[in-house]
């Protein structure tokens, strides 16, 4: 079954509840940037390029939605949007870097009339879901290259299709070693708090009958230690210009422990995920979420009433522990500061080999 | 409030069910070793030292059912209550000391009627119960002098009051050094999949008002990143020979961050739970539970149907992680092979000063 994270239907963005997931698959439809804000920060939609994606089609919907308007209440109501979208969540740059890539389009055509304006934004927001899944693609063919022919994978949180317009980051690595013929299981961290290991790369994996246990973040190390991981692959918020990566709270701990235990801790990314205005990870905002995902899951609490909690949604992983960098440009191995520049220079050349800079 | 974890109440154990807390404050009534072992398996109650205290009863319950059969009867009686309780759970091994210590004692009265038998064995689970009080105490004392004056620690799992049958380990040391006027908060990890950390550690030391900050297992590494964990304090399950330690699974996650942010990490285990007969940790055998525990939690399920899980128990954290060692006969800093046999040798000669081994 193939997973359709976002999909284009009547003139709105439908988006698959995220917060549902596995027990019932249904769709949201957003028909504003409020809207589709809304799901962002709430969790229907989630995963760094998704929510990129989402966002492009918020400005596209906020665009058709005051089309008809004289250009003063057009270009206000595109601010608004624009704002609302901006302040939804603060971690994944892919958010920013769609927006940024709107709000261009839009200054190169601000002139026109607000329909034909809208039409333009929409259709550059389908072209960045569709190139978000071209990506994916080629990032998880260069990705594919460094498992072994044979692989028990760990990953954490989802960095699958649910979190991308299609294929997946970390998960892309692994459909397209498993494309190639290798033979894959993967071992997916739980992922506390929102699971997103245990409700959506556990049920999109089992999908497509790629090999999946899971553990809850506690056990990791155990099975490293058992010599039940060769290699761990992830997805990322956001990649600072020295190669430090921020992504789901506990991503740091399994780089940690892959370190010690001398396994290969890759990190895939797209691109659009780099942050080249941000000299390490100490600069990434870190996103502080509800105590109350921390005190129980959903509508079930364990927790005593009344206790403080912490609720940090990501960390940073030092570049230091990160065997290699997976994006759609080539594989970065060990990154460091001059290669993440030859990287943004290579991609900004548009030059497509060689695909590993080491 | 003083929690009872266990208590003798009109001729039977009484278990405080921590599988309802911190919902529900409800005992279940054991009159057999059957019983018993059935409340352990099932972690009614739960926590290496509590474990040993509960066999102990387990015993003398067993004897008191039997007291009035002729002697043949009452010593097959016997074997299969030891058998039952010596089956219910693998890696805690205060267990097998504490049903030893009964044996033991049986083995010096055995020709006497079964109902003196009886009477003295209930006696001698009373002393158990006592003493690991009494222990837990001098080993709180010991391991508060390492703390700070001011001081956040981590701790994960719960080994509490409600691990033992009073005080507690690591939290003994945490409620010895409160007493001595130290500035202590604390920081527990939640605990999946059993949740020890946030129903268990939270609720006990809220009862008491200790500073208490409940965070998800994938935050530890976090919350140490950003200079936000003094010291960790955990309990143990089995000391082998050489120092390395089996706990809740997860603290070998909490050791591996911990050394590397150089911030200490203290075990405080009585000597009960000192296994002399294993010469390392890959000796010590770990629990795999049911996968139920991983799906979710209680009655919820949020995994997919069907999917595989692991479950191991416990971890082990190898000696070298370990900056000290904190029992009721001193504290082993850096603990080793050699140390840990001087420590045996001088508990076993009843010396008690000095207190520190390094």
């Amino acid at each position: 079954m193939m997973v359709e994270t976002l999909r284009w239907r009547e003139h709105r963005l439908e988006l698959l509840d995220q917060r549902l997931l596995p027990a019932t698959v249904a769709y949201v439809a957003c028909s504003s940037a409020e809207e589709v804000a809304q799901a962002i920060k709430t969790l229907v939609v989630r995963g760094a390029p998704a929510i990129g994606v989402a966002a492009a089609y918020g400005v596209a919907l906020q665009a058709l939605q005051h089309a008809a308007q004289p250009r003063a209440r057009f270009t206000s109501a595109m601010h608004q949007g624009l704002q609302v979208l901006t302040a939804s969540r603060p971690t994944a740059v892919n958010l920013f870097w769609a927006l940024n890539r709107m709000r261009a389009l839009w200054a190169t055509c601000e002139t026109e009339a607000p329909a034909a304006v809208a039409q333009r934004l929409l259709a550059e927001a389908h072209a960045i879901c569709a190139e978000d899944v071209r990506v994916n693609q080629t990032l998880g063919a260069h990705g594919a290259v460094l498992l072994p022919q044979e692989a028990r994978v760990l990953t954490h949180c989802n960095a699958g299709a649910l979190a991308t317009a299609g294929h997946g980051t970390a998960l892309g690595v692994i459909r397209s070693a498993v494309a190639m013929g290798k033979k894959i299981s993967v071992l997916v961290d739980e992922t506390r708090p929102v699971l997103q290991g245990a409700r959506l790369t556990a049920w999109e994996l089992m999908q497509e009958a790629i090999p999946v246990t899971l553990i809850t973040d506690s056990m990791a190390g155990h099975m490293m230690a058992q010599g039940a991981v060769d290699a761990v692959v992830v997805g990322a918020d956001r990649v600072a210009a020295n190669g430090d990566v921020a992504n789901k709270i506990g991503t740091y701990m399994v780089a940690v422990l892959a370190h010690r235990h001398e396994i290969p801790f890759y990190v895939a990314a797209p691109l659009s995920t780099f942050d080249w205005s941000l000299d390490s990870g100490a600069a990434i905002p870190i996103e502080e979420r509800n105590p109350e995902e921390v005190l129980g899951f959903g509508a079930y609490r364990w927790a005593p009433a009344g206790i403080a909690v912490c609720n940090p949604a990501f960390d940073v992983t030092p570049a230091e522990l990160v065997s290699a960098l997976i994006t759609e440009q080539g594989v970065v191995m060990a990154p460091d500061r001059t290669k993440l520049a030859a990287l943004k220079n290579h991609s900004q050349c548009g030059i497509h080999s060689p695909p590993i800079f080491d």
